[in-house]
């Protein structure tokens, strides 16, 4: 557990806001049980256990027999900050709420399906890295506008686009805020790209955001 | 948000742990997509703007237009205080990582279906109360031999045999554990009866169990 996290009291992660992941699922989602795709921003939290920050190492996952285990992968986001309590919101008013911006890393064992909330997935200690740090709101003249790259030992893996989301920025804040109350120092990862990109133990993962930062952590394990 | 909430820093609660429940959905289970029942606990967490204490109100939640909701419904849970970091210990040890016990009520939107996580019926603001205390583990002689009661405006309208669960205290607290780390002050709400217990506005929940006290709130909007 990393004392000076910079998430003070709650990380919500936006699932499945790729607009051509939702396109190549649309088939999955038209069957049984789902018959339509979803109509709400699809929300997850990364609890208290998996708070990290940049630099620090990232755990190897464990299986329940004690083994670790075979295969993990790491996806990336903008960290939305809020600034102050945020309870339904409208669309335009949205960002005014946001304190400032930062990156967040989710390493998760891979996805089976997207029919069972994947807890013990997603919820790995050390496997949420949050920062370098938060830059101010203002820096940042359109969120919507940001490119999310992930770097795997030096290599370039993954490049996200988050003009090609589903929902913007605002819209999920706006939306987020009329589920639940959101408060000062609270983060939302505001989507990770369509395929997560496979890690070894030992690797250097970097993400990055232009005019938000590096952020950069080392897999355990090897 | 309620200053002097009895959660420091994560609720974590454990669905479908009610062997008749799981009896009764196994045809739903059985069919695409799982084509079979859980193999692990079922999780879900109630985040920060959800916790509250004894006494309080529970706000009458509303849907996306502004407008009240038509309906909620209240669980009540056994609530394990966990008492020093636990990660990956035993069934046999599990208990001593207990500090205490108290009650969790869980108030929700009525499901819908076990399809889809259900964030926003389950993470309304102020829909978990804590309490009213947290009595010391070694009161407790046997923590699987409760029962939770369920009164409303007096009458009782749910009682559940902890004996009844599918999964133990110490089973569910060792699983849990391989999965997170727990941290001193996390509370585990263990699991809650089949059928959620529908109220109105204004209506007084009282949560009871023998040993542990009463968690006494009432529904707004009236």
């Amino acid at each position: 557990m990393t004392a000076n996290t910079l998430v003070h009291s709650k990380l919500v992660c936006v699932a499945l806001n790729d607009k051509s992941q939702l396109t190549a699922l649309e088939g999955t989602f038209n069957e049984a049980p789902y018959k339509k795709p979803p109509t709400q921003p699809v929300l997850y939290y990364k609890p208290r256990n998996t708070w990290n920050v940049d630099g620090a190492e990232v755990e190897w996952a464990k299986d329940f027999d004690g083994s670790d285990v075979t295969a993990m992968a790491v996806g990336a986001s903008l960290g939305v900050v809020i600034g102050r309590e945020t309870c339904r919101v409208s669309q335009a008013e949205a960002l005014d709420y946001v304190r400032g911006y930062t990156i967040v890393s989710d390493f998760s064992l891979p996805e089976e399906n997207y029919f069972r909330p994947d807890i013990k997935g997603k919820c790995l200690d050390t496997s949420a890295p949050v920062g370098p740090e938060i830059v101010p709101a203002d820096t940042i003249a359109n969120p919507d506008a940001l490119t999310v790259t992930i770097r795997v030992n030096e290599e370039q893996k993954s490049a996200f686009a988050l003009a090609d989301m589903q929902r913007s920025v605002a819209e999920l804040i706006s939306t987020i805020s009329w589920i639940m109350t959101l408060q000062p120092g609270e983060i939302i990862a505001v989507g990770f790209a369509g395929d997560r990109v496979p890690v070894a133990q030992g690797d250097r993962v970097e993400a990055t955001i232009e005019g938000v930062g590096t952020l950069t952590n080392t897999l355990g394990g090897a």
